[in-house]
């Protein structure tokens, strides 16, 4: 029995295949978190547990695909960078974009009891929806990732303070906000300060400037070589050898997977690690 | 502070919308489920926990976005389908997509140890990837439900077969392959009656026909009602006053949800149930 | 000496295939017109001449391109529709839109000087732009043909008591406007009426219908035949010999292309027109 | 009279925009040219004043759209290039691919009888198709520019060669076609040197290199300036001031548009005009 008959229906999918040669950013956000906070009782305004728990599904993440190059979460959100030379599944986005969301999910689920071990996940469980988005070039790339991080800090300082009214200085949430309407970073600060002589420099570096995940290799000294646009020439995909190609693969496979929380606005985080936007392993760090 | 440096880079998403008035069908597959398979010791040629689970898991998508009219799922794969009226998320393809992956997956590691209460789950874990396909016409989606369920029988048919070679008549794969290489089903059918005594007409349902996933209202007498023709009017968005909605999604709130195991290329499955391409939900049955 | 050192850069086009068993529209508008108009001269609120042409080079369109199977006109626009069976250029969006601007653009200036004689075409040139939009169903379809049709007669209306005012009036055009501002329908054949003894029904069909293309067939008596459920049933694509597609293609190539003005909006042109939705040439009329 | 019951159809209206800061390339090609070449006696291996007509056309279109910074054209094809920071028409394909085919399309038709006074056109008329291709980096652009001029040497040299053989040797295109089978350049170089006495060096440039378009500005010493790299970087797009915004235009507007046929594979073209790449308008040059 052929299936001949109705396998036209094969010609209505259409491609969707991402611009070759532009950075692909995955970005998945968690579905109606603002109930899932509240009903597993998430501490205010940022809970460890829940962070901890987006970082290691992340890195389950990031371990799968190795053509992811580095990662970016805050809050309920994260950000995966596949490198503008990547092929994996033709480029195709919802391929991509699935296997992330999919991925990411099995290992919050899956891990939720090693964070949360006294509140079972209950129905409807925790779900994240995704989207890619191409950047063609590196400042494109760089200027996503600091939007993100800006962003993080924006909200983090807003919340620190918010919260801080509410459970330190006795207000309800619309007294709080009408407290910061129209205030600027400055001025949270110093109520932060003056009201509960909280230094926000002194908050832990998680939740001030999210969680960055990338592979370990050997820092690199920025002196020592490359500018901007040096990396943006060295980003154009290479002709290697088939054997080349394998000894990455082996030495990215080895490398560590690092979860830190840094800055990478500036020069620096990326000058020194520039694999990241090169894509060409670097030495594996002796082990101490 | 303000982020509006960097905000810029959101002018690189690119909309996804798919076409309205149209069917949309998200299909989810598993990723390397042939080591998925092997690592977890699944049945062969069917293994009926992992067939439970992947129902147990559709049905949970199904109950979150009522939105989706049916679902048809066979082996690793499940087709879940949008009402060609549906709004949902704006029809953005990535959003459909991901949240339907998401909520399987989540689903899928949440429910494992209920169906393989021995087995733990390790890393890799299952995870499941998925694409969005729009269908114009009754014709083209029944088509393609047809497409699968057809594809489900010639597979099955196969595997039992070749499974049978194997368990019960001692081959090995190569010379099983070898056994079915340019059989018609009559010949399968042939051998597992003569070589085995097994009747294929009574194998499983779940088996033969996979698995479908609809609401549950009062059938309904094919003769007293609908042509197709009249489906392909009714299935045109109706413009409903906004308690006529509510009472719809009561309706549809209150209905249960069925996983069966029968012939939907056949008129009569659409013909009684007119409500599923008609979105417009029936009576609630009795209970008895 | 090989391309294939640069060749790679093929990879970067995109496919924009539209989606299968949809109706396609191509519409084109003037670019600039309202320059155009006052470069040219042309004649308020409707210029004869430059309709003829626009009808001109819309008809040589549809005598190229016989996959379109209808046509409608008004003003500076034209939207060309192609059947939804219609494979033309694998339904590559780029290739029909560009194909139907070039062919409508080369003719309109091919066929300029016919029209208008004493005007010669000077730099920049008459040109249009083009888009192609996907109906699913004719119900779909018609609706985008009405919307244009009621387009035509609200603007035309508006138009003509607009330049009544002014023209025979002796209004300028912010008198005439403030005038029109907030009238109903009614209202404006009233003032073409009383003011102007203008019967708005006796003006030109061409102005207050725009115009709609087609070959020409035996009208069919609309009792004798469609609903218009039978029509989509028969609008779906039909596995036909290749000796019927042969004759239908002589059929269609010797069938004249009509410019008519009538109402698109009601049943009765479709009715006694049945070959516009099916695709399937009908009765070549005997020449009298 | 409202239009609002059928203005729904707008919905079906997909967005096409093209990814930012991409470089896009519309290309144009003639449509069943072969057929127009037979039809309008256009001399062989190449007609010099059909090319003439091709850039007359082509230079027309980069008059009128200003955001074109460079166009190259051979044979019956025509890439025009669009700076990446473009914004024209919100860089949606459709409009950008049907305006260049308009405009381009308008001309030839228009100036035909400039370069062809003794060969009226008739229906059908010569017309065009077109694409849009986007590009992320100055590599990959050259390398599509350069991927057409390598096109443009191969086919010519072959054309050449194979024009000769019948024109002068008197064989029919069958025993070209084998004469020239599994030959490299310099076997064609030697077979037109050898037997037809011509040097293909000293054949013109506009058959060899194919033409290039672009605005004229004093060239620049390379050595002066700007490496590949920091043309990559002046690339990206600056925020300039209104008032220097108007500048830029009023010299674009006042620059020649040139018509040259020159290499454009090596970097001397390019370094010596960093006008194209940066899209900063050169100094006019001093008239002689």
């Amino acid at each position: 029995m052929a299936n001949s008959k109705f396998e036209y229906v094969r010609n209505f999918e259409q491609t969707d295949t991402l611009l070759a040669n532009t950075w692909i950013v995955v970005r998945i956000d968690g579905r109606a978190f603002t109930k899932m906070c509240a009903k597993y009782g998430f501490e205010k305004p940022n809970d460890r547990r829940a962070l901890d728990l987006m970082n290691a599904a992340a890195k389950a993440v990031v371990s799968d695909l190795p053509e992811i190059t580095i990662a970016y979460g805050v809050s309920d959100e994260y950000s995966f960078v596949f490198h503008k030379a990547c092929t994996l599944f033709e480029r195709r986005a919802s391929k991509l974009v699935s296997t992330v969301v999919s991925t990411f999910t099995a290992n919050y689920v899956h891990q939720w009891s090693t964070y949360f071990p006294d509140t079972p996940l209950t129905s409807p469980l925790p779900t994240f929806d995704g989207r890619a988005v191409c950047y063609p070039s590196i400042q494109n790339l760089r200027d996503y990732m600091s939007w993100r991080q800006v962003d993080c800090h924006i909200n983090n300082l807003y919340n620190t303070t918010f919260w801080s009214l509410i459970q330190l200085g006795g207000m309800d949430a619309k007294e709080a906000d009408k407290t910061l309407a129209g205030t600027l970073s400055a001025d949270k600060n110093e109520i932060l300060f003056s009201r509960f002589h909280i230094n926000y420099n002194n908050e832990p570096e998680i939740f001030k400037k999210g969680s960055v995940i990338f592979r370990d290799y050997e820092l690199v000294d920025p002196m020592s070589h490359n500018t901007a646009q040096v990396v943006e020439a060295q980003a154009e995909p290479i002709q290697q050898s088939k054997t080349q190609n394998e000894n990455d693969k082996k030495r990215r496979a080895k490398a560590r997977i690092l979860v830190e929380h840094l800055d990478i606005i500036k020069d620096d985080f990326w000058d020194r690690r520039p694999w990241i936007l090169s894509n060409k392993p670097g030495k594996i760090p002796k082990e101490t």
